[in-house]
């Protein structure tokens, strides 16, 4: 075979295959990426997955069609409503209560939580992190230079609570399990969790709670969920306890907490999510002594493996095929 | 039946228990115990778990008869070979190095070592602890209250070596493996841990720690061990590396650990033993900034776990069975 017929050949091979991927594609989909972060690394990401997408990274440049699909950090009110034609919002974060503010998102137009398992990880880490630096003291000894020794528990000795049982929350319970702690974990379902004790329910959270040691949020923020981590919640944890969240700010009444450090109800917190962000410097959760304050880095967005999860679930949904992770707005997660 | 022929029965039943326990018993085993900490509340632990033992705390006491057992912390020189009929000694810890200095304990009689689940799960929350407090970045954001995002890594993305695969660093290493730290394990065995890489030799060592992004160090100390935490290993790990250590202090070359912190070939370290213990409060490990001092309380001895234990060591021994961990003085441990 001569180099001519080679190179015609495997043109045409080539040629063949494009014509064939493109007959058996529903539509080339239009895809906007709204992100205050870099809306053009994610483009690129996006690009490498879904080749024949169009993505557009500006709202001005939406003429010419519908856009079925918009990849959604949290962008300015009333934008994503302004979309003509939207099918499926495929947010950038794994809370997406921004996104139920009536008039938001039309009712007709499914939302989809980033549940990334490189995030997944990156959140379990920094809650058991933090657990296991406030269960072994090492704040206290990194701040004393003497030899000066402190009362150290087994973890097999301490209550750890869990709010929430979905990937995050049963991945935490399941390693704090396995680490020796004695676990719960409570959800609205009430759902299982290896090695942890499960309780379901509102009258479940006060059960839940009672006598913990520490307690670890990882719940979606909803109406019923808001505000959770109050006074109640501390009072009834045991003398001395620890509070995590890597929720959401407004899971927390800010004072209640102060006013439980302050009394010695609480040991300590750590917090990675604040009601504002940036968290100012001089917010009384940022000057207090017993706050580890982190700014909101638990479980960054991957944009790599984000955008891979992305162009799975636009493939799907041209398909026809279920999506996981589609938000069911009664529940609000 | 009345009053007192329910007693009398009672009596009675409990009578030839005791008579038959004291049949079945090859003796009344004397212990003697040595231990700087609180050797009354051991003995107290003891007595519960061997009510017929005649326990000494004072070596002054041991006139009257052999001493069999041996229940020993860090005795002063000399001591052990210095108490008649001694068969058995009973470690208040897991390292027995300094029992295997010559003369301490005489050939013919066997070292135990103590090998506590409580303990071991002690030193695992310790090294867990410190190993995910660095790899957060948590003392960096609890020293600043801006909001400054530092680096986030996965811990899929990072390399953890474990030194010793026995019953310490085995849980260590398939902790940090179901956390998702790539995990690497070695011993001079090459044993095996569920989801780790296992290295074995000391050749197998080089290549266990090449390019490592932490080294947990959880080895026995002998003549081949000591030292092993010096330049050539700290030069051969990851740049911005983390080191902990709950092994014991001469493995650290301390001043090589310094110069690696000073010249950013590692980010920071945890030290949980010390050539000399309590460290001086202006030991150059004790001042320096990225060092994480805490003083041996990785694993405190829970008296009446170790008792029970020790209890159970003492029984099979008196009936010929085999003993689990005693220490094979050709290794070391």
């Amino acid at each position: 075979m001569s180099f001519w017929s080679v190179s015609v050949r495997i043109w045409t091979v080539a040629h063949s295959k494009i014509i064939n991927t493109l007959k058996h594609m529903k539509n080339t989909p239009r895809i906007l990426i709204l992100s205050k972060g870099d809306p053009h690394a994610l483009a690129t990401s996006l690009a490498r997955e879904i080749p024949e997408a169009e993505i557009l990274t500006d709202p001005a440049d939406i003429q010419g069609g519908p856009v079925p699909y918009i990849v959604a950090g949290k962008p300015d009110p009333g934008i994503i409503a302004s979309v003509p034609g939207a099918e499926l919002i495929l947010s950038l974060n794994a809370g997406i209560e921004h996104l139920l503010i009536p008039g938001e998102v039309p009712e007709q137009v499914g939302i989809v939580r980033l549940v990334d398992p490189a995030m997944t990880e990156g959140m379990s880490d920094w809650c058991l992190a933090t657990l296991l630096s406030w269960h072994r003291n090492l704040p206290l000894y990194r701040a004393d230079t003497t030899w000066n020794r402190r009362t150290e528990v087994l973890s097999r000795d301490r209550i750890v609570t869990v709010l929430g049982a979905g990937t995050l929350g049963s991945r935490v319970a399941r390693l704090a399990a396995l680490i020796g702690f004695q676990t719960r974990v409570w959800s609205r379902s009430g759902r299982s969790v290896d090695g942890a004790q499960a309780f379901a329910g509102f009258e479940g959270l006060i059960e839940a709670t009672t006598g913990a040691d520490a307690v670890i949020n990882l719940l979606p923020l909803t109406p019923e969920t808001e505000n959770v981590l109050d006074e109640n919640l501390f009072g009834r944890m045991a003398k001395g306890g620890f509070v995590s969240s890597a929720g959401r700010g407004p899971h927390l009444v800010d004072a209640d907490l102060i006013a439980a450090l302050d009394s010695g109800q609480l040991n300590s917190a750590a917090l990675d999510v604040f009601r504002t962000e940036p968290l100012p410097d001089d917010d009384p959760l940022n000057v207090h002594p017993d706050v580890l304050v982190t700014p909101h880095v638990s479980a960054p967005t991957q944009a790599n493996s984000a955008m891979r999860i992305m162009a799975e679930n636009i493939r799907r949904h041209q398909q026809g095929k279920p999506i996981a992770e589609l938000v069911d707005r009664s529940k609000g997660y």
